[in-house]
């Protein structure tokens, strides 16, 4: 049989027949209760109950002492950047193989993105090569590092937790703390994954989360922002909501802020979601497993498993092809694609996009290599 | 009787006893169905076919040939900005009296807003005193025109119609086209507002709009773009949609876009909104006729009417104080805002707050003048 046909016979014997997208909210909850109520309350905009209790709870799940909850995750990792202190013409340290939005934070800033490479062993930051790179290229000065190659400040890092998978953060904090980098986290993708028993997103200065409907809860749109420093989250909160001076009747603003709050109506939205987390969670563990299982059949395909040490929230299931069929990747997506199986590559690496493409870069063969090996697989909560 | 205690009495004769908010949404029509149908159907978030319907309703509405739904009034005015080419270092005019939004907008494109002067007639952008301060300060270069005091490219002007009152758009598109500057429209408060039969937010290239929870139509948080050009709609939908490329599996993004899309749940919201849109057009005429009435008895207060030739929607009911008493004003706002009548006077003027106080800005003295005169009273639809 040709690899793509058992490929999709692997994949039919845990999903079952039928059409599988890659990764669909599940509302069996209090969505619509909730909701109901936001609307009848008609605080369904700026301010409202359900955003606190979302920021409340959201700060409970993950152990952070505070969450500001924004517009999507984006925004998110932009505030998180410029409360770090990323200004203008400073570069920003990231996975060459990340979502666009990692880039964009950093660009909507005036920052330049500096990508560097990623580890087999965890889809993110390889600390090893990031700390030859960082050797090599950087000299220190007063404020920090400089890259001696192009003369700006080296002003923060953004490891992100490829497709749930927590990096190697205890190797990257202590290249943070010997480089003087401020460490934010992109953890738009691990919602219930843990390094060391301790909550990916609350390891950072700061760290973003995001709730976009295909993420492991949704809010419809919506992001937030983590930190342990009260201080950092009262001016996230601040400039998140147009920087306004508190007052019953006085519109002024004391700095430049964003629009960036989250309505109420989607904050409710998260809290009947936020309920079912650990239901979801366990049932992306019996998906990993079964998928696990299933692939052990053949030699040329595996599922990316939780790194070491961390337990993942297997957000996104990913087959990682062998080397040796790594040429049959295009012809498997079509044909899962063409099944109703939806699957999808890893995105084009940030290096390779026409914006970017002219931004400093370390040399970057495990991304490249791991991008002709990356296949997504239907992971959606309750599949299995 | 003092000024303030008869101003909460006439305002009582039209409001009635009880506590009102300065404006609160109202949910009278779909909005629970529709918002159950979308949770029910799973898409939530960033497809649906409340995003499509909200879009062409909104432009059969306002009469513009496209309308692109996104997360708010702020995002909508920022991509309208970079589609007519206004470029990091160019300035913007605007009014000085407006929200912070149209002054960050520009700002968040690297350019610096240029404040202009107010009409008694119409809130908004005075037409002459703009004219004549482009005579004096403004020279002819090759690609349009420059500050002569500042040396940069002016780029563009944005009229606001100010709560709601439709602006002098005829003497603005004369000179936005005598100085070859592009007009876009802030609309965020103008929904089913008319300049001379035709819908405000149809005159520039492009227009925002907003729907953030205070205004007349609320999607919880959300906005629009409005443009009669096909190229540059495709193009604003694009760029707010990450400016991802169609495509089946792949992720490639051909240009640095935003993750601005308006999620479908909200939009389901604002397809229920939309259609009760003529009966709060009609509260709200209804209202400012009984507050004119009602402050006609009183010489030292009027109520905003809408500029001659227009049809306003009345977002905001508008008290304006005669001269004579506008040191009165503190008193009114705090006696009003005790008694549970909310009100609030104008937004404090761009040149006054701090990140923009050292911008250019033409003499103000229409803006200034207004800005202690304008008290905000309670404006919901459904109040009479």
């Amino acid at each position: 049989m040709r690899l793509e046909q058992q490929i999709i016979s692997l994949l039919r014997a845990v999903c079952g027949h039928g059409l599988h997208s890659l990764h669909e909210p599940r509302f069996q909850g209090n969505e619509l209760r909730y909701v109901e109520d936001c609307i009848a309350s008609t605080f369904v905009s700026s301010v409202g109950r359900y955003v606190d209790r979302f920021e409340c709870e959201l700060a409970d799940f993950t152990g952070a002492q505070r969450a500001v909850a924004v517009v999507n995750g984006t925004a998110a990792l932009q505030v998180a950047l410029q409360l770090a202190g990323v200004e203008s013409g400073d570069e920003v340290l990231m996975p060459a193989l990340t979502f666009v939005g990692t880039a964009n934070a950093v660009h909507y800033l005036c920052a330049t993105p500096h990508f560097v490479d990623s580890s087999f062993d965890t889809l993110g930051l390889d600390s090893v090569s990031l700390g030859d790179w960082l050797k090599h290229i950087s000299e220190r000065v007063s404020n920090g590092i400089r890259n001696r190659q192009t003369g700006r400040r080296i002003r923060a890092m953004i490891p992100m937790h490829t497709f749930g998978h927590p990096c190697d953060l205890d190797g990257l904090l202590a290249l943070a703390q010997d480089y003087r980098l401020q460490l934010i986290e992109d953890a738009a993708e691990s919602l219930g994954s843990y390094y060391h028993d301790r909550h990916t997103g609350t390891f950072g200065l700061l760290s973003s989360l995001s709730f976009n409907g295909n993420k492991i809860i949704t809010t419809g749109g919506g992001g937030a922002i983590l930190t342990n420093d009260a201080r950092l989250a009262d001016h996230a909160k601040h400039i998140t909501t147009t920087a306004k001076k508190p007052h019953r009747w006085n519109y002024t603003h004391d700095e430049v802020g964003y629009n960036f709050r989250m309505p109420n109506i989607n904050a409710a939205l998260g809290c009947a979601q936020l309920e079912q987390l650990s239901g979801f969670l366990a049932s992306k563990r019996r998906l990993a497993a079964r998928y696990t299982q299933a692939f052990a059949a053949i030699p040329q395909v595996r599922l990316m498993r939780e790194p070491a040490g961390c337990r993942s929230n297997y957000w996104l299931q990913t087959l990682l092809l062998d080397e040796t069929v790594i040429d049959h990747k295009d012809e498997i997506l079509q044909a899962t694609n063409n099944e109703g199986l939806i699957t999808r590559p890893a995105w084009t690496l940030m290096h390779q996009l026409p914006a970017y493409q002219r931004c400093p870069r370390a040399p970057l063969p495990t991304a490249e290599n791991l991008a002709r090996k990356i296949i997504n697989v239907p992971s959606s909560a309750g599949l299995v």
